[in-house]
């Protein structure tokens, strides 16, 4: 099993939702972050480089003390081994706009699941649809 | 060392804190995460069917795109080997009434821990209660 | 890959940010938790227990009822496994104030990455910045 992790743009969640829900994937959490990628803090660097082109270490500092982190949704859900690509490849397919700050899809190895309502444990513990 | 996260209903927080607390294990973080299993998402699909029985796919498309994650909360702990049943039973008692929406446990390998404030690593760094 | 996951005080946030990004580690996320250590339950426990000597019990249950988590920021960064130290030490140089609640660091293995907007995986879809 692993828990596959998501960090999105906002506005790509229900989008997300909906094609996880399509491919059978419909049990999972989603949290506010802040975060961001080297790209966008690239850019900023390089902006204010240009603003300030005599002093590249004050600019550095600029950006660095900066607000820089952006609102994102991080979308988490665990499940077999065997639909991790599957489940990687969905959210891929809905986040890609090629622009930066699409976001970042981590893999977790996971040890064990439990449903609490039933105490079952393993794969039998994770929610995936069969048949809708 | 494992890591145990918890995705339960909020009104169970405070529960789920004393019993941890009680049990040996005091030292922990908690989110605001909204979430949702397979069970509550099944009960939306026949209820939509229902109302709507001659087209199941449309219900399906309506269910996909409506806004059925529940507000939950997330408990994470780090805890030795050994006493992931112990935390993992701690949580299901408190936890179990039979509804769907109980929630999960998800149980992750960590690789290390560090105490900040002394530096010190592994089970050395987890805050188990020795004795209270 | 490892992801590192820090636990910290609030208003050393910007600090941590910082550090990080003049380390040469600029992507990460940022959420709000609440969380305490087992240090401060201590403290609370001992000052329950002056002011009610004569039971306990009592002092331990007030203690395990009462709202004791306290508000942190939870900063997640994954890195190659090269990087880890680097990346844990970077954070206690900030955060080590040698007080209860300095907060921790937790180091988990990561099975994968994926940037979304490339489709790269692994240490290359990593953002650490090369040259500044």
């Amino acid at each position: 099993m692993k828990e596959v992790v998501a960090v999105i743009r906002i506005n790509k969640m229900n989008q997300t939702k909906e094609a996880l829900v399509q491919a059978g994937f419909p049990a999972f959490t989603a949290t506010k972050v802040m975060g961001r990628g080297k790209k966008a803090l690239d850019q900023k660097l390089v902006a204010a480089i240009e603003e300030n082109p005599e002093d590249s270490l004050d600019a550095l500092s600029l950006v660095a003390q900066g607000p820089r982190l952006m609102p994102k949704r991080m979308v988490k859900l665990v499940v077999p081994d065997s639909a991790v690509s599957e489940v990687v490849e969905t959210i891929i397919k809905v986040n890609q706009t090629n622009s930066p700050g699409d976001g970042k899809i981590f893999v977790l190895p996971i040890s064990d699941v439990v449903r609490v309502r039933t105490g079952e444990t393993g794969e039998q513990a994770i929610d995936e649809m069969m048949s809708a």
